[in-house]
């Protein structure tokens, strides 16, 4: 770590600080400066602390390359191969669709012939739903996933649902191919140590109060755990606009892919709220570079029990395939 | 639930929907418009897809009276007395003050005794600490809470700390006086729905991307339950602006104040990120009417394990103390 | 107008309010509610006043058809037909392209016969710049604006350039193609009404706290004043991620492409801040929809008096353009 | 400046370019680095093109002595005297009131006797309004300015109004005692620089998408021309929470107490938009440390033609005056 401090009074005082703690280090002197490099193996320093020193003008941010997701750790982009041998990478634009919750067998069932249909490579459906209100409808629960993994094994296409909390993970382990952590738990840190532990492929959805520095974190809890296989998702921050649900950040896209090799999915449903610009941005998404999207389809929208407004028809859906397979192909990717 | 139609075509659509949901409703006509009065007592009507309606002009929005937490249903302030006797009520400012980490005996023990003597009414200790990066220290556990269960006894205070996960409760409901369900599991509703069925006071942070509404709808998971002591608690939301390190959002406090029963605390440590501008923020969130405020004081913040630099030393704390109590007198409240 | 109003004491109230305004209205009762028809043609009324009243439930919002931006008064899209016979139209993608500031003959020279190459529709160039510092760069002034004006007669290509007040409007009348009204000056109404007054193309950019909702009122300043040549641009919010300068809000696209019939271009230099992120935003807008994008090139970009480290050089223009062209290809638009 | 790079091959790099520019400079090595101590007295660099370099670990930030606000430029607190002797300094806390705008003169008489009676110190009534939409009342323009004038001289009270463009700076200089740079304008550098050549007090209000930082930029276009009386004044910022029309950030307070001289203003009227929160947000800037509030006053609010609904009538805001004076008290402040 290097400290850079005006004069030498304020660095006499640095000094005392680092030896009171221990800390090794040498000093060089500059016209203007003091120069400390500092040997802080057992991390025992705070950088706040440091840079509230008076006279402090630099201290060393915390380095990109200590952190298992940045690029500088790994030069290959991570791809996860899934148990049917479909393989997420950055060649490729993966499509995630289905239902906001499941609902019960026909729904689920009419649905994933939809979606199978019109290319979709893997069915979502929410068992456990983290809704605002205690009132609103909740999810099917257990039988929800089992009903989920019966659609899986029937119609051979792989599943992701929506975990709530670490004492389900034995359950979505055995049930489902992709486990994915909603928005408002990406900072529930025991759940992604929890999962950190295992070897499914995590899907992290962006919290929309998390910058993307703070969803990188999120990654590395699991990451540091062993399992590699996360997937980020953008899907709209809170900001001052309100024509649509949320902000979808596309910004996001080219960021993550200069500091991770980690695929970057986007949820236009949820990032919009309202299924008349889901097309938009979800060819938007591929434009700029996502390696996936995810996207809510419903039999019926407008008798779903959550989230209609936001889900397309499959008509809608269809036609949104097609689209995405063009500009895929424009900017050299395909969908299989 | 009423609705109102543009015109006779756009209605009959809307009535043929309510007629596939087998849903009750009247009709008037207008000279602009079709109004209808639904009877939806079943729930199974989705607002935003009734809105999603051609022709529709207006939906009722969702009625606060429905609310446990709302004014409407309970026309007095909720107060909260602990074991000690000391109560929580919209005529005090409670003062709740501790270490952000409890890091060994002698830390605790020091600041304790310092927080006590200067006025403080609750003590706040973390001992699981939800830290966005996996490298940073992580707290004692459980370790921390017996100890600051400790000082409690040894001393007569009580003391508040924050939950992580469903599996702590008991341990929490054993050791703890208030338990802090923080910012960022605001949103875990599972969480929310245990802490619902116990009956100790839970101190509830405002997440940094959580509208008003949504930290209502939070609460409400808890009083749901049958918990009826909740305390809210701002602490800051994410803005643009970033010489803070969150925007305390105060106007919050009246917000809060006009819709709800329940207690409303300010964390003017988090909501700024800086000792410097706790002082201020402390006496306008007592100048704002806020119940109560919990802040960060440590016996050495500079060698403190975590946020360090947003805490007050012992002499600041007490310096505040006296202020708080001014401010407080001013507006005809009192701080015991 | 309709109100509703929730019982006949609060009703009466609002009754003596509208008889003391002296404007006419009708009332219904249903079984939940009083309803007002209120037949308010000379606009006395404020509606944040009528919902302060107590009970009342509902007042009919704002309405859109009364705006000239509205896609309801007017059923074909917006095209503006340059000088040069180059036509602004939702069937073909424009280009704007150039340096952030005209600095000399040489820098603009260079750069132009670079962007007319590339394939770019019209120049832009700062000469007037509205500097967050008054110690940065403040462009060469009407010097600029000449210079600009001289290029176009030589090498046939329209200008853009961005007018700071109401004395410039005579100016710019005369030397440019298209007036630029940037994201500081958005809501500054009286420069926006002078542009009302003349007969030149506008772009408009987005402020960056703007709303939605906001830009298009500014945009009606200008309408109303009979230009209806205005051009909207998406250039940037501010939010809480500060991984790129501002947030470029691509949903702008399809919300704006459902509410009015003017052209939205998107600026992705200063939407991101950063040319690294420049071409993924530019390919995203154009998928997502955008009429035209405005990127900002530089000969040199590291030896620009401004704006550097957004602008692309002549290379990464040229094969942006390339790829901009597959992409628009890929939505059925075209890019002469 | 001083800049940090990571290893030789770099430095070079930096080196060679620095050459290229004729700025002179200095290197040191140290174990992890090379650092350039540079002088660049003619300010040819961009500080974020040298940050775009390979291996650039450091550049020196701008520095916050260079400015006129800057605390470390001057070691006094501004105060500002008016015409009929008061002064606006950080021992008082100085109290604008009176209506959005000026209406007729028995409005802006009632209103204004109402105010002094109260205890206000400065009159406030705008002239020419900047309304988001073209449709709302625009203000009586320059009659409205006289009516003020008028006042000012009948009941010996100085008065304060918004200005909207750079050819009215002549009759604002004549007519009132404070020019307002509105929310809107802040960035209106041509407005701005023109006040600076003038010796009349402004008060410049914050942009609704502004940081601090670029308030303080907006002010020094103001001092920077030689006129040193600026009025700093918070009115709320864009954030995703939508229960107050705009996020008042108190902090703001501090923050600008800590960097500049100059005086603090709190605006709670526009900052929250609701007047049910104006006592509140008003104490609660006064117990931040505020030197003065401006808050808007009606005789009859809800007939007052533009922001009725944030303006409190005149009983209301003779019991502010009588709380605000108790907290003033309380911080050791005074109002006279």
């Amino acid at each position: 770590m290097m400290v850079i401090i005006n004069n030498k009074e304020n660095a006499d005082r640095i000094g005392d600080y680092l030896n009171s703690l221990k800390v090794s280090y040498q000093t060089y002197n500059t016209t203007e400066s003091i120069i400390f490099e500092i040997n802080d193996t057992k991390n025992v320093l705070d950088n706040k602390i440091i840079e509230s020193f008076e006279g402090v003008l630099y201290v060393t941010p915390l380095v990109e390359d200590s952190f298992l997701w940045s690029r500088k750790n790994k030069t290959e982009d991570t791809s996860i191969t899934l148990d049917n041998n479909y393989t997420i990478d950055n060649k490729h634009v993966t499509i995630i669709a289905g239902p906001c919750s499941v609902e019960d067998v026909n729904q689920i069932e009419e649905i994933t012939k939809g979606v199978i249909k019109a290319g979709a490579h893997i069915l979502r459906g929410g068992a456990y739903k983290p809704r605002t209100s205690p009132y609103d409808f909740q999810g099917m629960g257990k039988d929800g996933i089992v009903l989920l993994h019966k659609v899986k094994e029937c119609y051979n296409i792989p599943v992701i649902s929506e975990i709530m909390n670490i004492n389900q993970v034995e359950v979505f382990k055995k049930y489902v191919d992709i486990i994915q952590v909603g928005a408002r738990n990406m900072q529930n840190y025991e759940l992604l140590t929890a999962l950190g532990k295992i070897n499914k492929p995590i899907l992290l959805k962006r919290g929309m109060g998390a910058t993307i520095e703070e969803l990188l974190c999120s990654a590395e809890y699991i990451l540091k755990g062993g399992n590699k296989n996360v997937i980020l998702c953008e899907r709209g921050i809170k900001t001052f606009e309100n024509s649509t649900r949320n902000t979808l950040d596309l910004s996001a896209i080219p960021v993550l892919k200069k500091l991770t090799h980690l695929p970057v999915f986007v949820d236009p449903s949820h990032g919009t709220g309202d299924w008349n610009y889901v097309e938009s941005m979800a060819l938007a998404a591929i434009a700029a570079g996502a390696d996936g999207i995810m996207v809510e389809v419903h039999n019926n929208p407008m008798y779903a029990k959550s989230d209609g407004i936001q889900s397309l028809n499959l008509e809608h859906f269809n036609q949104l395939i097609t689209k995405c397979k063009k500009v895929a192909k424009a900017i050299d990717k395909e969908i299989l």
